[in-house]
């Protein structure tokens, strides 16, 4: 696959004016920049494209006390840009690495990096991170995470060998009624859950292919890797909700696609039917379906297109043995809610919302992000990569979450036969404290 | 399975008082009755719990000149009751048939009767159906329908046989938004649709058992049939949408569900862990989801529990080419509405609503019985008894839809790997014009 480090171009940010609004939040907050009593945490970048320049606005802006002492990106025009980014909001100039995509292994040597931030394509988001781990340094890397089953396994080793983190950053996770609902079940007002779903249902069809016409990593990805590629978004929220890799494992999935047909008639209809984007055999349906099956007899439904024309979707449920949460219909929760009513969510916000979001959500929401769940993922990154901590999403999510890419193509390739899931923890799911205290 | 006649009871109607409010509904609109220039309907009713009740109501006072002689019941009290509702609505008394769960055939050899209703409970809708085709009497039978597929596969070859139609009385399919989308399907609002969702999440726990402890029809299935056992008011509309039987066929289905603890849980907390019914071993799962793949390459899902702790949820879904209808979000359709926002399903009301509701919405509305739809649904009943004609949810219909109760079991048992779909058609699918004119 090429252009491996671009990505998210088109959710890019006008970062000079980013930068300014920010000033003005870090002068307000007081909390952050170069006069917190927290030591400095050394970030090196790789990938900058929109989403990575984003990321490192969002580092220098409204994280605490954080340097960038170098950044890699194969791709100079980018690669200046975020130098330039660094420049005007801090003075002074990361150093840069350039030199084609493996650049980044000489970036790892340097002895001035406290951890890896990843914001790359698709095809080295794991490869990036197994080799930071290797180098001994924390690592942080963008959705989906890794590409293959070989990579999400090497994670883990590396993970465990090195004894460093590894953080998938999903910021999805970190959504004020995500967090919400992770709340109400720990305080058992949902009684068991048992049924999840997550949602990601993207009109992406317009990012597939650059104006000059090359394929994207996303292009790419819808061509080649049917099944649920891009799942995180989705999976995320729902994993953590019924406790997988806590207490729970993801142990079977199947899978169902619509026949693919929207990517080829998008741009038949906008460059033609003899363009080369309209003769690229996508082989990701428009629909695609994955149900997972865990250890506990919980299920899990994954809903994801990148090719359905209708709005941006993305939705979450959570049933319970003692109540429901629909975000596109409200709670029920049994013997607090009218019988057999919804009830707004906003309703239980102000007893149930997450400490992340009552301490911080304004200033969150300031930051920007996707409405502020940017804020807390990287914020959660630094904290991992300042104190050493385990992440709330660690390694062993990252492997189990992104394996889904590969094992619904398997299922896809049985006719949606049922497909075994690897156990990443090696069993250490079965132990529901052994991550206790993570997410508090 | 016991209790075969005994359904719904939980659905009944203050009779008496929807007959005095149908008087005046009648003449108003002078549509029905005695009165009417149409010939008279002569209706066989087999099973008159709740729902049985509820439709005799409907035929004689909402339907055109709709006449009773003859009510099948083994259960004397509720044969009485439905009786004296026919008295007392029309002054004549039917002939009464209680002799046990057979004597609806001593009723089928009558020559006064035009069509058979069936709205018994689920072990006996397929039998009576395929009985009354085999006495040459064409027959609306209730949902779900078929409970084996034996009983499937009769049906269609008893219906081909004798030349007599049978309608599965499916009443969510003539919900006002669901014949809106079929209409603006048709109109090719939304391109070729490729993706549909239909649910049914009804905590119905309550019914499982009789107050005095027995177990009811839905107890049964909710222990015996795990799968998608009562599944058409969730898979008729979208089924109706994406052409099933029409142009295309149900190909293969998997199935995957929760683990089954809802019910047991309900019961031992309303008559404690020590009583019969907490010791009931209810075999169907908590959420049930069922993705069935059709020929053409479209997928349908079904989402269905009885016993989910939340308020009834029937939500439906539609994914084509152009655009989206999500009956719990809006309706999206790229060129008409403002760029990636959703509309509000009334919006388009006004030029698209289908004719029924168009024409006999208020009348329906008057009738009730879940808000009209079941109006429309036994007017197309009558229709087809008085002309002889097919009706728009045939024979072919009812034994696919109810086929997904022993194909999805099936794949539960292959951990939920593919089942093939015997094709009900025997290829007549096929051709898209062969049901041309069903439902103008």
């Amino acid at each position: 696959m090429g252009n491996a480090l671009d990505r998210r171009e088109f959710l890019e940010k006008g970062t000079a004016g980013m930068l300014a609004a920010a000033a003005v939040a870090t002068a307000r907050s007081g909390a952050c920049g170069e006069d917190s009593p927290l030591k400095p945490v050394r970030i090196g970048v790789v990938g900058v494209g929109g989403r990575g320049r984003w990321h490192v606005t969002n580092m220098l802006t409204y994280q605490e006390n954080v340097v960038i002492p170098a950044i890699c990106d194969y791709r100079t025009d980018r690669l200046a840009m975020a130098i330039e980014t660094v420049k005007k909001a801090k003075g002074y100039e990361p150093d840069g690495y350039p030199n084609g995509k493996y650049d980044y292994r000489n970036m790892l040597e340097r002895d001035d990096l406290d951890g890896i931030l990843v914001a790359t394509g698709i095809d080295f988001l794991g490869r990036i991170s197994i080799d930071s781990l290797a180098a001994g340094k924390p690592v942080g890397h963008e959705v989906p995470g890794c590409y293959t089953l070989e990579e999400c396994w090497e994670l883990v080793e590396e993970h465990e060998r090195s004894g460093k983190h590894c953080m998938l950053l999903e910021n999805c996770c970190y959504g004020d009624e995500t967090l919400m609902i992770l709340n109400m079940i720990r305080q058992g007002l949902f009684g068991e859950p048992y049924f999840g779903v997550g949602s990601y249902v993207h009109d992406c069809r317009y990012s597939f292919f650059e104006a000059d016409g090359t394929i994207t990593w996303r292009g790419e990805l819808w061509r080649d890797a049917y099944g649920c590629n891009y799942n995180s978004h989705a999976l995320g929220s729902p994993s953590k909700w019924l406790g997988i890799n806590d207490g729970d494992r993801f142990e079977y999935c199947l899978s169902m696609q619509s026949r693919p047909a929207g990517a080829h008639a998008y741009w038949t209809e906008k460059l033609g039917p003899q363009s080369e984007a309209a003769k690229v055999d996508f082989k990701t349906g428009d629909f695609v379906s994955t149900l997972i099956h865990t250890a506990q007899g919980r299920q899990i439904r994954v809903d994801y297109s990148l090719a359905c024309t209708r709005p941006y979707s993305r939705y979450y449920l959570l049933q319970g043995m003692n109540g429901c949460f629909d975000s596109r219909t409200g709670m029920y929760l049994h013997g607090t809610s009218a019988d057999y009513n919804w009830d707004p969510v906003d309703k239980f916000k102000e007893q149930y919302q997450h400490d992340y979001w009552r301490t911080d959500g304004a200033m969150a929401k300031k930051a920007g992000g996707h409405g502020g769940i940017d804020y807390f993922c990287i914020h959660d990154f630094i904290k991992m990569v300042r104190t050493g901590e385990p992440p709330w999403i660690d390694a062993y999510d990252a492997a189990s979450w992104s394996s889904i890419l590969h094992f619904s193509k398997l299922s896809l390739d049985r006719k949606g036969g049922p497909v075994e899931i690897d156990d990443f923890t090696r069993g250490k799911w079965k132990d529901p404290n052994w991550r206790q205290g993570r997410m508090a």
